[in-house]
């Protein structure tokens, strides 16, 4: 398993919304988006994480770690610092990591009574 | 936050289709798709969409704005000049911009009751 | 729009299966795959997609054309030369054309009564 | 067909949940997760998957084969040599194999009474 390189430090997601309203269960089909991220190196991640939205400045960086060999599946929903992140508003982010990581993109809409799923890989970016 | 170099001048979605029918309140959960555009760069971004139809001459370019370090989320329901796109039509896109951005591709479907959803990063064309 | 060299010649696309029941009106709710090609070069595009299963050869060339500037979205489901692809079956498919395009993949799968999306741009394979 | 670089030999899927609960007929509709693996190649590939979790070490490898000119759709579900992979737990996926393949990732979530697709091809990661 010593993959050190398996990755990029920057990453970008330009599709961002997280829904007003949900059906069912809390927190599990409560409606939401996450950022998956695998950090499969030998060293812990460092990431930091900035929104940026349609009619004001960016807010960030929102700090987390990922240690090494592990994966961390981040609700955007619950970021609060610097501020949560406005439900129902259009958003973009951008990840970066000290360590190569993976980032894959997830929203869970349960605004109707049955739920509905997106997900892509992120935009990997070249340094 | 200085990046200025995130992201590709030219992308495509060869995905098209705006459902004809609707099921829930507008505009949240009209059927639409949507061309998500991040421009995390310090430059405001011009931007031209075309569109691609099977059986009739490219039309466009749609015109619109990207400030530098922020996000639009455009709805190719809602972009009208030259023209509307029809709806219930298949069709691709090419976005072509002056300053690197990321492009995510977003289709929210409610022809049924319950709304499904589809999403992928675009096509980053290699220059 | 003059862009000859948008998209690659070889596409590859893992995931593959067509339900074998729907909902809802045919053919719009009828649950299908597609392959979305677009064109935008100045050639008309001969595109040849072959079929791989889990135990049993490779089916194909199935042939179909993209012209200059256009673009198809060609339901899997439809094809039937050489043969039909069995419903209900796992499969991939890779796509070669003589010139350069870009796929996307799609799933509308309406076997339960409220229809469920998939979408993700195809995998381009570099020569 | 003769096609033998097709795809990469190490893949990354950040994402990775299977839900606790399911509605509908199985095995069609039980809540699952799918690596579906394209070998184009003419020589049988030999694949490894291993997984990693948010709080203890990873998992793996998982072995199986995908013959040359075959596909195989893999219900992470399923895999119990080492272990099976717990049910609602958040967990990525890394995929090597000796010969080159293309990997796309897939969850059907029937977790309420009508089904949520997600899917989009694997971090292909260069060597």
């Amino acid at each position: 398993m010593n993959e050190p390189t398996i990755g990029h430090r920057v990453w970008a997601i330009p599709e961002g919304y997280i829904p007003p309203e949900s059906h069912g269960p809390a927190p599990e089909m409560t409606s939401h988006e996450a950022v998956c991220v695998l950090n499969a190196s030998e060293k812990d991640a460092s990431v930091e994480l900035t929104v940026y939205f349609e009619d004001k400045e960016p807010v960030g960086p929102y700090r987390f770690k990922v240690p090494a060999q592990r994966t961390r599946h981040v609700r955007l929903n619950n970021l609060d610092d610097p501020q949560l992140i406005p439900m129902g508003t259009n958003y973009s982010s951008v990840i970066r990591s000290d360590v190569p990581i993976i980032v894959q993109h997830t929203r869970l809409d349960s605004r109707q009574a049955e739920n509905a799923l997106l997900s892509t890989i992120a935009f990997a970016v070249n340094e």
